[in-house]
């Protein structure tokens, strides 16, 4: 048994998937429940997983921060990014010294304001990639995939870093580390930022069918070279190849419902700020044009608010 | 009685209203008719008009064109604008030596097949702003407005131009003569090429949601500002005035479901080329960079392919 203490915070598919896995490995993990809370507590949370299927039954189940009994050694944050979740008043209860701020979330600058809250924390920003969804209360299906990229924020590989990839190793989870992890981030925005906002404002629409209509499969070019355009603008290095790759690894996968549009067809809001808000501004700082990337923002406002 | 012979093609909504006011002004109108063939023979159309309410019984009511009895005067072509429809190859057993065609569409170049496949006839072209619906067999509700241009395609003002607006004049038709009819097209490109795009792609939202997004407000003014660009490197006259001046109008207009919206909803197939795709080209073909038009462009074509 390991005492690495964790609390996830955001039990949803991919807190429980993850949080599952290290439990797995031996670490004390403890979640913050909302909606699934009265069933976690009682039976724990299921998960089917082509990994192979296995149960996990927290440390600790809160529903209140509060009520959670140490200080963990890593916080893991695994909600959507939204305006309405204040996600750094939430864990600040319990966001002790050595506490790692480990953010496992999509987008594009998620790391700042947290990093502005807590300046003196060790933030681990993460990528997953992973087919995973809540199937009913306490119950997850994982479909697909599941590899995970860890690195501090903004840069570097902390020994809290290493550790948690030995955990997520230890069970099995295909956890590597990047010691410059925003540069995955913006190579993982080149296939969030068109995929799926086009997926909603097309219609709800998978990955085959915008890549089988020509002027759609532009857009989606047309916006992946703006995410490129910004990220090497911002110091960061993505090779134009990516594009080429990114659009026939696309086509080579089973047509794709995106998350994004998972969660549009269930009336969930949309990250719209983080995939798509923040990178317009921060293309606005550098004096970039990003028409495609704004004209896509600014439908998305639009079914967001209307959907919700 | 005047013995001028007009054939309606296409007696939707539009076809329908200005058919029956040409018939008010004494023209032998006929219609061309498809799935109210059998409800017009009968009942004509009963046209219920914030104007005043009016009952019209065609001339002759045909559902195949060689039915009609002799050559028009006038062929009055409002069907949609639509890959499907092959306008040409409809009217053709009907267009006589002196028959002018009268094209009362949406959109841009709408003129050129008809111009390519009746290079000797007259051809007239015409904007109509009118908000007009069908509610249901042979029954037309006309809500609001209702002015027309018309003037000769390419440009110039025929005699046949002049006596078709002194009949609509006659009906209390608002109708004007523009010896450069191609200019008023793109003026109303204007106004129709982000609001009825923006409409449906933003999730069914009427014209006061959209601008009161900031974010939305400006795609809407960035595609008025591409509309312009081509249209003024077309060697048209636009000037940047009309941009405010179609915004504020349309701040002071009740907030309005756009005629493609209500094309959407109802699963009928969108002017996606002749409201976009067309513009888009002649921007290609004059070296324009339209990135709005083009984003709007894509995703309009995903979104109408599903939908029907």
């Amino acid at each position: 048994m390991d005492n690495t203490k964790v609390l996830i915070v955001g039990t949803g598919a991919i807190g429980s998937f993850y949080g599952g896995k290290l439990d797995c490995a031996g670490a004390q993990v403890s979640t913050l429940c909302r909606s699934d809370y009265n069933h976690i507590k009682k039976s724990g949370i299921s998960v089917k997983s082509v990994m192979g299927d296995f149960h996990f039954m927290p440390y600790e189940v809160i529903n209140k921060i509060e009520d959670y009994s140490s200080i963990p050694d890593y916080i893991l944050v695994t909600t959507k990014v939204l305006p309405g979740i204040d996600i750094q008043k939430i864990i600040e209860p319990k966001v002790g010294k050595n506490t790692a701020i480990v953010l496992i979330q999509n987008g594009i600058d998620i790391e700042k304001p947290v990093r502005e809250a807590f300046p003196n924390n060790e933030i681990i920003s993460g990528l997953a990639f992973i087919c995973v969804s809540r199937t009913s209360l306490g119950e997850i299906y994982h479909q697909d995939y599941g590899r995970l990229i860890i690195g501090n924020y903004p840069n570097g590989l902390s020994p809290k870093v290493k550790y948690l990839q030995s955990l997520f190793i230890k069970s099995e989870v295909d956890c590597t580390v990047d010691d410059n992890i925003v540069n995955s981030r913006w190579k993982k925005m080149i296939w969030n930022a068109p995929f799926n906002p086009i997926s909603v404002i097309g219609g709800g629409v998978d990955t085959k069918t915008i890549l089988e209509n020509s002027e759609a499969k532009n857009l989606v070019i047309n916006v992946m070279k703006e995410v490129l355009e910004i990220a090497n603008k911002s110091g960061y290095n993505l090779p134009e190849t990516l594009i080429q790759k990114n659009i026939e690894d696309t086509l080579n996968m089973k047509p794709y419902k995106t998350s994004m549009l998972l969660d549009y067809e269930n009336n969930r809001p949309l990250e719209v700020e983080v995939i798509l808000g923040n990178a317009v501004k921060i293309a606005r700082d550098l004096d970039l044009s990003v028409p495609n990337l704004k004209a896509l923002y600014s439908l998305l406002l639009l079914l967001d608010k209307n959907n919700i």
